[in-house]
């Protein structure tokens, strides 16, 4: 049983502000980040995924399968994005906090994971070099 | 003669394009970066400053008045921004491209320099880990 | 369930001896850390926290507090420090190894752990690019 | 009980090729990495192991032992090498995937590890920035 | 005047060895790096260009066009090959050190540079994260 | 002509404080760096040197002969050590600022440097991953 673990990169820009919450409440809760003009980071996604090695291939994961699932489901839609105004996930109400987006990405995956490509067992998602969620599925 | 190089952090979101382009030239230009709804980075700017060695301190610069001065000129106007709709230099029609951005932080910088502070020689400004820009000042 | 891990930095001195050890034991064990004189390290301190996703705020955990409060414990304790000589947890015979000061953080932190912060499940702490020490807590 | 995880480096030339898939197959499963007179990599080693912290040197393993072990076991065999051409283990029909060196490496290690250095918990070999495999071992 | 760098990473394996030079001089020049079966690397390449602010796009080098650029020059041409084997730079006693492919880079880039991209100047090799090689070419 | 740039990396404690300046200006000064009993760092050690491209090596320098120099004459000084303590370049006064500590490894690289390594054209030293000292020696 090997993991295997790949690093995908996007950058987006955001808003955190809250519906449920008052402007106080905003302020205090996400500071800075509650600017209402958004701003932005480089993202990098590690998506790890278990899987025994292949006897013949000797690999655990087919790699460009996997690249192609993650173009499709996370980078087309997340890259060079507003995530508050452009992504469903995020129109009506749901704070784009990387808590949020990362909990959104896992459900996205899920959903839609092929056994071929073995058991998605962790999602990390890095906001900046101080800053990372993560996930665990499995 | 010594160079110090101090690396700064800011977060902010951006949209390139041009209103002296037409919709066709913006995209062909700018590509994803022409969406409407903008995007964002994490920039690290580089700042280095050329001084003689004092023979008192063994120091070229007094770090705390540079780090002030980068932080009242710099991160307090960037940092969780976004750049058209809240910078005076982007409001009427200069792109923030990062070329641009560079060149307005050094424009500001220039200004005010305070010779103590010895000769700002080179800033450099890191979009991503693949992209950076330099302006050669001497 | 989401994890939360943000990165500390701080600079200190230490010098790897022992006094249960004798001086042959000492070289042997610590080698050049035994300089009697000391040496010193930058440190990066990573801090994983594990909490559910406040179903209002869309975040984890109240970034700030847990910023103040390991500046608090950790940061102003061992920032600029020389370990054997200004801290109490290593005047007195414990070697400030990394094993050690990690130890010791955590039984600080463990200590006076708000259940506001979630749970904290995991600390590390690198000493070089090569070398880091973990302690699962859970 | 402390985790340590040391990093070692080696750089190895290596082919993707599976006698036991035709040359259409070996082109879809391995891509560039089939082209017939390979390429090569930067490989880090990320060895983790476990340990109470002795109570007199307030280390948890001795790391000039392991050092040497991995010199031995691993980077000796690995270092500046062909893996196709120059290591038994890839000799007769074992494809080097990254994933088959993890498992190599392995099992070497299982085979001669001393209970003195601890218990080996986790291997990670990164193959360039964005790919690493794991292998959790306990 | 504004500098932009872009980096780009190729794979690659290599083997040094003049055949200049007797056995001996191999072995003495070269060390490890003789293996007759020879090893490799993860290369990043850094192009730096000069080139004034386009006053309507605000940008210093159409990014796009040097992309394809590289990609067509270098990275079809170096990603994932032998460089001895397969390269014709390096198949007639031309001995693929990073000074040489850095120099070979040069001359092939030199030779058909756009002018709409800019001056070249400076081109920078990484072999690994301890080694790097620059070419000053203004 | 080509440029080499080797990166050496070494431990080392220091404390900040001029016996020219009173309590309180080496307090205004040096702040947390004035601490009496010290602190320290992982420092980077750039070096830089340019020489033609050798016909037959493919090589702009031996390398091997590079090390072992830098190995006498930084490292076995500097990695392990209390500056301000050990070295007899900061017994008597001039204080171990990152500045000096680059000054004293020019000069000393200077008088003996080898034509055969050559030209030194340019030193950096890392102090932390946000604060680098360049020295241009040409």
């Amino acid at each position: 049983m090997i993991r295997l673990t790949r690093r995908y990169h996007f950058v987006a820009s955001h808003r955190l502000h809250s519906p449920q919450l008052s402007e106080a409440e905003n302020d205090t809760t996400y500071g800075k980040c509650n600017n209402p003009f958004g701003h932005g980071h480089n993202y990098t996604l590690e998506v790890t995924v278990a899987n025994p090695v292949h006897s013949e291939t000797g690999q655990a994961v087919p790699v460009p399968a996997l690249d192609a699932l993650i173009q499709e489901q996370v980078l087309s839609r997340y890259d060079h994005r507003n995530l508050n105004e452009e992504l469903d996930e995020y129109k009506f109400g749901l704070v784009p906090t990387t808590e949020n987006v990362l909990a959104c990405i896992e459900e996205k995956l899920r959903e839609i994971w092929p056994p071929r490509l073995g058991s998605l067992v962790r999602l990390r998602l890095h906001e900046t070099a101080n800053n990372t969620f993560e996930s665990t599925l499995s």
